[in-house]
């Protein structure tokens, strides 16, 4: 822990050369969408022919957002006196004549993937789609005919204060025994992990336990080898696999053929204190079979929403300044989390050392 | 624009030296009334014999709102512990005996006029009734028997943000297509504009363009040579002529026996960021002869509250420091507004001026 | 007054080594309470075995609010990870097994006495029980099964703007004429009072009075001699003594037998602008024989809840800085606030000087 402590409050707090999700596409029909990413404001759009675009949510001219606006043809254009902008920036029509000359409108980098649209928040030279972290998970799901969720929770509590939650999944215990915990089974589990310099696992491996849900197929019922191994993707995606077997049939199961499913669990900071958390997952043919999009999805949203969301939001209101400067008290189960948080703030120092050398 | 770009932001964002509508008298009945003006908190009331007062809100005594009171006769008496003040400010009687010396509260010069109630912000020596706009177009239908709208919208945005808008009329086309705009009849128009130290005219003239609205007399419903004069008085009261001929019949017609009438849009602050908007019209025997005060008052309350309110508050949020800093940039509709701003920085340097030599 | 306007504002706004009342006793059940007292987040709770504790609220783990908890036996347990403290905020188990060493939150001393529960929220060291000040008169009519009434109201007002409105007991001529005021019985009255280093008393005698009630017993329908006698405790805590006689029957009458009854008033910061106002009062054989408990909690909930705090709400909206920069006017009526106020000024100063000397 030697010197984190002290450099958490002066550092950027957000990793800037990175992907951000900033929508699922189910959220970008016809209408514009409104989101503040990073503390900027922008404007989320898809033009007729389908093409994204993300630009700074305030026309140059009279500064009205430009998601009062709507789309017309391949561009945006103003509600308010009619300036309409393409998905890179540029002014290409007025309703009254003529186009300013260098009317033009900050644009970010966007990318489909996975069922979601991600922003490069930093230098657009630099962003490279394959540095999307992989979710083809979803992408299995959709080509065989799985079912996808894609769902939404605003929460009013620093992303890493999240990240934090996710990374040390103990929390299952209290919190969610409304919903999937509650069963002692974390009391009884083992936990695990590892890190390298823009990912870390961390794994409960629990063997010979009751099984959380009263209703899982394939022997599920009873007593079960089960696992939730949850893997961080730098700055702040996440995915988790979720398992069981019938317990002790093989030690350790094979996963690849195991009763087994996947959410994914990505935040995007709004500001320092609020985070977009995109939550979702898919059909998996053993471990999900029984259980259908509306009902996963509904589970999923009264945990979210209901059980950690309230607490999260507290943390933060109990956090005056930054996570370190509150001296926490970790636990060997916080071992995820402090690694994720290393983890970034090494990234994030050596972009704002390549920026003051650059 | 030279120079003014960077005084903006250091200049007081008020002109004191002036009247300032803060009611409209249908407002002041048995009960006061609070309002902040121009970040002062203020109590304005009404005396059994008719004399308006304005005091600050604030009781000498233990700071109760004098606004929580009641008119006693000639005073406002404190609703607390009972000192009562008169219009002036002066503290002339007490619940429990003597009128402690002294006691006063500041008050500021008032005004009725055109069935508006002004204020004079500065310095009271300077106050000089003569210097209120003239609206008497509400006072010649008062007098024939015409009816009068007064109405009252509060914006979460500075007054000029809301001067803008007045002073370009071209925001009708997409803002008001639910209301009165929107069959492209500014596309059509021709934009003229002038500007003298206190005064700014910013006229469109729209010949043979489609009948804005469905039912107009008098050959309204066709194809029409149409008007929208605006003229703006520093520093925030606006008057709007409108009018229409049967297309070609006289060009230009003859304004004074058309078929036009008049508004009032009146902007007073309330702070730097919020502002009372207090607008009304007057019938006209040709124009509006069709249209009741209600269906008149209807309309326009949704077009200024449902239609400009919401564009106006964002324009607000997304000003981080003052418009200038947001180097906006201007088309040639744009010159009222533009013109509008100048005139009144000019009038309010000249008023710091004058302060610092005093 | 010399010396007092210009030290207001660098002094700290709050006694420190007091006792405070945090909660009454009804309030702290089988949930733990969240309270914010003298700016700090608490949670107040009842272990199985009937011992409070205050401590401050937030687990040292992750900074989960105590509050989001349970009592689990001698233990608060926190709901987020299940780290279990003890009253005096040790860490005496912990979920996943291991207690780490030192773990520990901030506590209190609390105490219960007169049904209600007090905290010392300065040096623990120096706190002693025999400081409370004494409202034994309730512990006197529990004792005799009278009925004892306990509430609460939230003000979003510094607690000595509340403490100048209860030791200025004219104010209830205009704020309370709804409720037991308005009947010009004040304006009869002699107002008289006095002081001491902790302790301030200020009494209306009101001598051949109309009954402020309807229906008082005893005579009190009628012309009565009336008195209210206001004790202020410091730093914030008062007791009322409310009584009447037939006019003229013994002057001044004999109080022990008279017919009389008592309340609390007791402010206890939650900031320097909001005050938990707890208040209450118990049933006299005499004064208050004919109305039940119901009907005076609901007479006096209206009078301070609908009466009193939107004007003490008011008041702070009203006070820019502090209450003497303010310059208020002061009235005779006001010596047992300002006399209040300027005793707590010289324990404050006591106390800081005492700190800077130590």
């Amino acid at each position: 822990m030697v010197g984190s402590y002290e450099r958490g409050s002066s550092m950027s707090p957000f990793m800037m050369n990175a992907w951000y999700v900033i929508a699922n596409s189910g959220e970008i029909g016809e209408k514009p969408l409104a989101r503040t990413i990073l503390n900027k404001k922008l404007v989320i759009f898809r033009t007729a022919s389908g093409e994204y675009g993300a630009l700074l949510d305030r026309c140059p001219h009279r500064m009205a957002p430009l998601s009062f606006g709507e789309v017309i043809g391949e561009t945006l254009r103003c509600g308010y006196h009619g300036l309409a902008f393409d998905p890179h920036g540029k002014c290409v029509s007025a309703l009254l004549g003529t186009v300013p000359s260098g009317a033009k409108v900050q644009s970010f980098p966007v990318k489909l993937a996975h069922g979601l649209i991600w922003m490069w928040a930093g230098d657009p030279g630099k962003a490279d789609p394959s540095q999307i972290p992989d979710f083809s998970f979803i992408d299995a799901a959709m080509a065989e005919n799985r079912w996808v969720i894609h769902d939404y929770t605003h929460v009013q509590a620093n992303y890493q204060i999240e990240t934090d939650n996710l990374m040390d999944l103990s929390h299952i215990e209290l919190i969610h025994r409304g919903t999937f915990g509650g069963r002692g089974v974390i009391q009884n589990g083992k936990f695990d992990y590892q890190s390298s310099e823009k990912q870390v696992d961390a794994n409960w491996w629990m063997p010979s336990v009751p099984s959380p849900l009263p209703d899982l197929p394939k022997g599920g019922t009873g007593i079960i080898d089960h696992w939730l191994d949850m893997r961080w993707h730098a700055p702040s995606a996440m995915r988790l696999q979720l398992g069981y077997a019938i317990a002790g049939e093989v030690d350790p199961p094979n996963r690849e053929s195991a009763n087994r499913g996947f959410q994914y669990h990505i935040l995007s900071p709004e500001t320092e204190k609020t985070t977009h958390y995109f939550w979702g997952g898919t059909q998996s043919t053993d471990l999900m079979g029984e259980y259908s999009a509306d009902m996963t999805r509904g589970a999923l949203a009264t945990a979210f929403q209901n059980e950690d969301k309230p607490i999260l939001e507290a943390v933060q209101s109990n956090t005056v300044t930054d996570f370190w400067s509150e001296k926490p008290l970790s636990l060997k189960t916080d071992a995820g989390g402090v690694l994720a948080r290393r983890a970034l703030e090494k990234l994030i120092a050596a972009e704002e050392g390549a920026l003051a050398k650059g």
